[in-house]
């Protein structure tokens, strides 16, 4: 049903290429999931997606959850039906968005009560209802139920933080019951090592089908987040998928991928589309810029994507001042465009055995502004 | 460059198909024209209108004038490459909008002076300068600038509406240049039959490449718009198109395509989608309802638009109340795939024959939302 197998091991890194097989199909990896946060990548159809290589998405369990539920979205079938995805989906567990958006909440060992951003309604979320909600959901891989530990937080909350975390993966584990769907743990302990190395130990030790790291890109310093990265991911078990959860710039994932994480998201190439800010081979811009209003060039005229081939800064400048939907559409193509495009690349250079040194060009040039790379 | 053939003629009614030429492709008429009012036709592509069938989109001249400025998109090769449209369009001449969002706004025999209602700069547009605008944008059928003549006015105000309306199309026509850019004269007179009549004298004696029919649908009755559309469409030329100005709902198509109009325009199916309105052949239908909320079936059962082969009214009713941007580009594919069919069916209906036994059951159908016809 869900099977994980690594193709090629880059020999000067820990990077790798592989392939995730589900029921609803292949995912090769490193791979990017754009998130479809309420059952829609914003601005996007599935066709969309497809045209652009996406092949996995994710989805909010806490938003599809509070609307439209998760019970009527069985009733009309599942998730893939439901918004017209037949390829891979993974959902997250919920909790993050409890602790991001719920009003209210309080955390005990028995689960999260919450009050709705929506309504304002009481709800509550246990390890098991999560389980419950993603398998009514019907995705490809389901998330344990987790407390992403936040930034800044004393020694003894990571070490709370971490164990509650644990005990709630042993009850999804046991809640656990559709067989074609995966089950990922998650690792926190906030940006103390030794916590790290402890949650590791006592969710492999539960043996699930993948593993995440959660906690990290939430207020802490690039280099405390490098260096917990440096630090787990090779502690993981080399023949399961590593997920990097909630990263998602360019620099994250070649950095990402260069320490062995195979999957990603996050919301930032949509979100930053919807505000005007583009990936470009020479770094980020803003089609807000007064200097592209009468540009005739594309946004990244090395760009490929149905945006940069069809459309000019000056009119994407324009569709985004005067605040026309199409805009999020369009820069929302070309970013997702970037990303899917640099996982390629990056699986490319991982088979040709050029991971490292392009990755460096890479850095250069994004990060530079000048040299054009990887994409 | 420009030219227009009448193919059918209905035997038992005023309706008649035909072809328009334009150096940006044919156009079959009758036809529906969506609205692309900032160069953007609502949450659609190019791509996505060329799909629906669409092959003449309409674009505001007002808009394009304050933002991003006629001249700004002449320099970047006019409105068909900025908008990455390649088909022929329609401007119209940006009096309506003066009217209507324009603030501050005086009339005088010169023409028109207003505020923006973007930043409230002051601005006078007169014949002369709507004629160099849409020159600019370099669209295949440009409009003379009018007096929208509102409603209810008096005899007397309607008779001064109509003289200025006439003597700004003597100046439009004198200043008008681009050969391959087709004119259009407007008729005005309110809901006085006499000066309508008067006013089509008038413009006829000008010659225009086409007659457009203004001052209709500004809170008229219908019966008093139809009574109207009766007397004056019979006048117009036989061997020119003939437009109704922003009528387009499928009543106010097929009613006045049996009077022998050719052309239409209208906000309404995507503005109505981007409020949760659609068109059915049961009559109109509002996604927000109660029902549609776990309905299984796509919106129409008969149509087969993109948006119903692929979605149900559940998730269409999920995203409208999450204010999901899809739910404007689906409901929109749907709205205009309605018009777009309904005017194919007419056409074809009218080649064959039977538009008038075709209308019948169309109305019947669509304003008592019982039986299935037309599209």
């Amino acid at each position: 049903m869900f099977s994980f197998n690594v193709e090629h091991q880059d020999a000067q890194s820990a990077a790798r290429s592989g392939r995730i097989s589900t029921i609803h199909g292949e995912i090769r990896t490193p791979v990017f999931m754009p998130v479809g946060t309420q059952g829609s990548v914003k601005a996007l159809t599935p066709e969309d997606l497809l045209s652009l290589g996406v092949e996995i998405i994710l989805a909010n369990t806490y938003h599809l959850f509070l609307r439209p539920g998760h019970e009527r979205i069985a009733r009309l079938g599942g998730l893939h039906p439901f918004m017209h995805w037949q390829g891979p989906i993974l959902t997250d567990s919920g909790g993050y968005q409890v602790y991001s958006l719920g009003a209210l909440r309080k955390i005990s060992s028995e689960g999260v009560s919450f009050r709705s951003h929506l309504d304002g309604s009481n709800h509550f979320l246990s390890p098991e209802l999560t389980i419950q909600i993603q398998e009514a959901l019907g995705s490809d891989i389901a998330m344990c139920l987790d407390e992403c530990t936040p930034y800044p937080v004393t020694y003894d909350y990571a070490r709370l933080s971490h164990e509650l975390t644990r005990d709630w993966a042993v009850r999804c584990k046991k809640a656990h019951q559709k067989k074609e769907q995966a089950l990922f743990g998650i690792i926190q302990g906030g940006t103390f090592k030794d916590l790290r190395k402890e949650s590791v130990e006592a969710i492999m030790n539960l043996g699930f089908d993948g593993y995440a790291l959660g906690g990290l890109s939430v207020g802490e310093e690039k280099a405390a987040r490098q260096e917990i990265m440096a630090y787990i991911l090779p502690l993981l078990p080399d023949e399961k998928p590593r997920y990097l959860m909630g990263l998602g710039t360019p620099e994250d994932l070649i950095e990402g991928v260069g320490l062995g994480a195979d999957m990603f998201d996050c919301v930032l190439p949509t979100r930053n589309a919807r505000n005007g800010m583009l990936f470009t081979r020479r770094g980020s811009m803003s089609i807000k810029r007064a200097e592209y209003a009468e540009d005739a060039q594309p946004v990244d005229p090395d760009c490929t994507c149905y945006t940069c081939r069809n459309y000019s800064r000056a009119y994407l400048s324009h569709l985004y001042k005067a605040g026309e939907m199409l805009a999020a559409r369009l820069l929302s193509i070309h970013n997702l465009s970037f990303l899917i495009n640099q996982t390629r690349a990056m699986r490319e250079a991982i088979a040709r055995g050029n991971f490292r040194q392009r990755k460096k060009l890479f850095i250069d040039g994004y990060l530079g502004g000048s040299v054009k790379s990887f994409v």
